[in-house]
């Protein structure tokens, strides 16, 4: 795997150059820039906008569609309660400490690790030794008034802790951070003081929901709660048949501490959450497995991180299944799945690793959990995580509320249970014991099948039997054997009832679709010399706009051609756009590899004379000409992906007429 | 116009079994509702969010396709200062009361309303008049603890009183609607008592964006604001070139003091909005109105509310236009392709009318607004604004910000202006009145051309001119001939700048899709006198799914035909669903016409002996058996719109065999 990131010819990656594109071509741009910007808020822009809806489209056709999931669309606002119950409200924070004298705030975790990381720059370049740029996590984005590192040597004990403190940076909690500071005097380069100690910081924005304040409530984090507290409707509306999977497209919301990381690090961003419901017994198999059993994965897995090593060899998810690197079906199905969407939206093959969780990552019902990270020049980015969440969020759910968020299911055959039975006789064990009645009953019901046992013996010879009730004359009542039976009964089941388990693959939306932008980002050369042009080759079926229409010059004659041909492929749901600008046709094609668009028909006098067009292929600048039908068959082939440029370049013939294109330097 | 909803077939709309339907098959669910709910926050089911999803696609084409608008996805979260800008800060807001005893909140405005319509119905009672059924206003949903109606009689002058302030509830403020409140004694049914003095309550979710609390923001109310923001880049991504649309599909919020209107009054709700700028030069005329003229509309403009009409016949916006009832072609063209697009998804025709903003229901800078309403169970439900805004909103936000958010446009021919310049020497006038001398100098430059006219005659013959500085000496400056020249010269103008004008359709989907529901639904009588069985007929182009697929028993060799057809039908892209449950056949089409499925294929014994299939139309429950390439080919020609069940009818083989179908009872 290269080390640093490099375009999709292998170009080392410019970033500003990319950005810098990026948002002169409006993919994106920080909302209310006007007004200043608010970090972490991005709009995206016409390219941005429908690049993204083209991956939702790809996305629902190949999940939702593709297993019949039951898509809901829930509610953002979400009251207090439901993500207590979830933990969100104790547990979703950072830890974030101020610097008493400029007021700055600061994420602790990356405060440490920022300030010790110099230290150690510091001591190598001390040391007269090579600095090596680590690869850069966006979870750690640098601000911007870091420390200059200063070369200064540090004792190789010291040296060691703090390479250790590096090396588990996430297992901190607060106080344990806020002693780092103090005893390393870590201090914030900006102002040369110490922060304060970290306190924890809610990351999910709040707000009161109706005129009183009686309903706090809060954005989303994560779409999964709605599904969840829908699981027993989605259930009936399933006609009771397991498993089944929901699945929602939505904005959440992370109040982030200070994001800097681009698209990669935002406040508001649009989630693609899938939650497959199945029943915890007999191994999570998965019916489509086989489908997919011979992808095969880059699996970075526990013991791998572990030893530190970062390569592995892909190996088939059939295979990792079975030797129990992925603990069920259900979950390798689904890494597989994930795997071929990405393939499916153009993602570079080569930069796609599933990078298990540590067990200290983990919550602690995950039964498992596998990231499919994407490489960029931020470094590796988990851009979909996959979770096997085992029964726990149906579970609390259901306790906090009552509501019966479980399966029952009709067993092939009635089971026959023999068990202690007790039976009470009601008409005189209330007068007896009165008041105490409840709590002795209670009691009594609440006997395990040993305990049972002893008391059917007791009472086959004695006239009474003694209980332990808490809270009753001096704990322990005197039941007479008129009152209680106690003896083994047959029950016949019909039904079993369980909580489904829940596997839940996630995807953050907006990082892949900033991964994928890298990932198609390459520069040509230009001929004399001048600046090198930003391409971005993305497949046909995500690409903004699907095809360029290029009139050769304002002349009036070329006009009905481009109105019609644009007609007919909106017809066809092609997206076009027409360029009649002023600029030279190489400018306008130029504009339009920077938008990604994979196709350019030019309209010139030939067209007029013989209504013959030409096809320009954005990747290799080659072209073709025939007439209208021919190449808008030929596009629709290229969009629905039957077809590929060089099928066509095979059947069409090839064009080099009036357009002046540089060749490609590779 | 009939005065009480009706279904399709016109039978009177029994909205409790469509809302019962509705929520049985899941097309919508109260958010949160294991946990209690929230009022004004619904989920969609897997009918409700596809049925939203194709609205959306829908509007997509026929929109922003249809005219290359530039799509933005914007944030939601939003700074102050920018709705502080808008006015939504200022005036974004209800009145609301509370009632001292049981802490109830009451939006005041439509409790003065309820009360003084239970006094009125209790007067009409007492006169033995009959109780018409006003038709109800979502607006004013009625609470549940409203008084009942009590027969007392009022004098007929208070009579004429009380329906004087209902005729203009609307204009009251709160100071106004407190003095109602006092003067007519209004008390809380619920309590007995008055309820205390109106004060603002503000419709916008607030929160704090980032850990400190310096950028309090808002969920935004509307998605025009990111359209403004972003006008500078879009006309720069648009190349410079007027008129132009931007459009936006995304989540907005209003913090309704009390909702109570299921579907149509809700706290979170998707909104597209369009944004189209104009010159407001020449009259605001729209290229393709020519396209649009014919199409007839109802319109109620204001003279007609006025004249307290509520019926007028349909006028072609042709005429409209053309005779100032709406204000110009833009406008117009929108009305147009709004009512367009409501007929394609299945709106009914009968239940459309636009009505005119009223001047005080307007906001001051609007020039004209016309409401899509649809009439409901509800009765006129506003669906769609569609406003003429004027400057106001990029002027305001270039006001705040500075920022250019205007057209710079180059004049076809450089116009040349000749005017009375002002030139001073800045040497001499600077020295000669040293501390006044910008003073002296703005004001001899905020001079008329008049003035200026009047000064070059002064100084022909004079030394010197008087000019009237406020603050400087005794209001009067005496400046000498050789500080100033006012002469008339000529200046060459290339470029014309201006501000566009916008013009917003604005789109509330939640509304559509309910009253679409309601437009849709019919029941169709049962055989046996059983209950009578819901049907939605959507067309085929919305309807949640397309295709139902029904093995006639749970036969396993029914099972790869059903398979099979399924994939076939999903590599179309054509939504299908098999139901393979035990239910009878008959029951599992009832249930799919309950879902708006429109067309349904039996697997019979038939099918395995010669791979025939039958087809059901939803609609009139007939049946047609072919083979699966021509049952498919006459899906998709339906599902297009190409071709509708009454050609597949004359097409292919009419079947009347394994299904009991009931007939229509019309």
């Amino acid at each position: 795997m290269t080390s640093a990131a490099t375009t999709l010819k292998g170009q080392p990656l410019d970033r500003p150059a990319l950005d810098s594109m990026l948002r002169r071509r409006m993919f994106y741009t920080p909302s209310f820039e006007i007004y200043g910007g608010v970090a972490g808020l991005y709009d995206y822009g016409p390219p941005g906008c429908s690049l993204q809806a083209n991956i939702i489209d790809v996305w629902r056709k190949h999940f939702v569609l593709e297993e019949d999931m039951l898509e809901v669309d829930c509610s953002v606002l979400t009251p207090h309660d439901v993500l207590k119950t979830s933990g969100h409200v104790d547990k979703f924070a950072d830890w974030m400490c101020k610097d008493p004298k400029n007021g700055e705030i600061l994420r602790a975790d990356h405060f440490v690790e920022e300030v010790l990381e110099t230290r150690l720059k510091g001591d190598k370049e001390a040391r007269g030794q090579k600095i090596e740029e680590k690869e850069e996590d966006p979870k750690k984005k640098k601000r911007k008034g870091k420390g200059a590192v200063e070369a200064v040597k540090l004792d190789d004990a010291v040296v060691q802790e703090y390479e250790e403190i590096l090396a588990k940076i996430d297992n901190y909690n607060g106080q344990e951070l806020g002693e780092l500071i103090k005893k390393y005097d870590l201090k914030n380069a900006a102002t040369g003081v110490q922060p304060s100690p970290p306190v924890a910081f809610n990351l999910m924005f709040q707000t009161a929901i109706g005129p009183s304040s009686n309903t706090p409530g809060y954005l989303r984090p994560e779409t999964a709660q709605g599904q969840f507290l829908n699981f027993a409707k989605l259930l009936e509306y399933n006609q009771q048949q397991m498993p089944f999977a929901s699945a929602s497209i939505g904005r959440s919301y992370r109040n982030e501490i200070s994001p800097r990381a681009g698209l990669l690090r935002v406040r508001e961003f649009l989630m693609a959450e899938i939650e497959h419901f199945v029943d915890p017994q007999g191994g999570k198999k998965h019916p489509r497995f086989e489908e997919v059993k011979d992808v095969e994965l880059v699996l970075l897995n526990r013991e791998t991180q572990l030893s530190g090593k970062t390569h592995v060899e892909k190996v088939s998810i059939g295979k990792a299944v079975a030797n129990g690197t992925v603990d069920n079906e259900t979950l390798g199905y689904f890494l597989a799945r994930i795997h071929l969407f990405l393939k499916k939206i153009g993602v570079d093959q080569s930069k796609i690793r599933f990078r298990q969780h540590m067990a200290n990552e983990m919550a602690h019902y995950a039964a498992d959990c596998w990231d499919a990270e994407l490489f960029t020049s931020y470094g590796w980015v988990e851009c979909v995580g996959c979770a096997d969440r085992s029964a726990y969020d149906l579970s609390v759910h259901a306790a906090k509320t009552g509501a019966p968020l479980i399966v029952r299911e009709r067993l092939p055959e009635p089971i026959t249970i023999e068990e202690y039975q007790v039976e009470l006789d009601k008409k005189k064990f209330g007068p007896h014991f009165k008041k105490d009645g409840k709590a002795v009953e209670a009691a009594l019901l609440a006997t395990t099948q040993c305990d049972r046992e002893e008391l059917s013996k007791t009472l086959e010879s004695a006239d009474s039997i003694t209980v332990k009730v808490e809270g009753v004359g001096n704990g322990e009542v005197t039941v007479p054997k008129e009152l209680i039976t106690v003896a083994k009964r047959k029950r016949t089941e019909n039904v079993r009832e369980f909580t489904p388990n829940v596997i839940e693959p996630s995807f953050g939306i907006g990082r892949i679709l900033y991964a994928l932008m890298e990932h198609c980002y390459w520069s040509r050369a230009s001929e004399g010399g001048d600046e090198a042009r930003g391409v971005l080759s993305f497949p046909p079926t995500v690409s903004p706009t699907k095809v360029l229409i290029v009139p050769l010059s304002s002349n009036e004659e070329f006009r009905p051609f481009c109105r019609k041909l644009s007609q007919k492929l909106r017809k066809m749901g092609i997206s076009s756009r027409i360029d009649d600008s002023s600029a030279t046709i190489g400018k306008r094609y130029s504009r339009n590899d920077e938008l990604g668009t994979p196709l350019g028909i030019t309209i010139d006098f030939q067209t007029v004379k013989d209504q013959t067009i030409t096809l320009r292929d954005r990747d290799s600048t080659k072209q073709v000409r025939a007439d209208e039908d021919k190449i808008i068959e030929a596009i629709q082939a290229m969009v629905d992906g039957s077809k590929s440029w060089k099928d066509i370049e095979a059947e069409l013939p090839v064009f080099s007429g009036q357009e002046v294109e540089l060749p490609t330097r590779e």
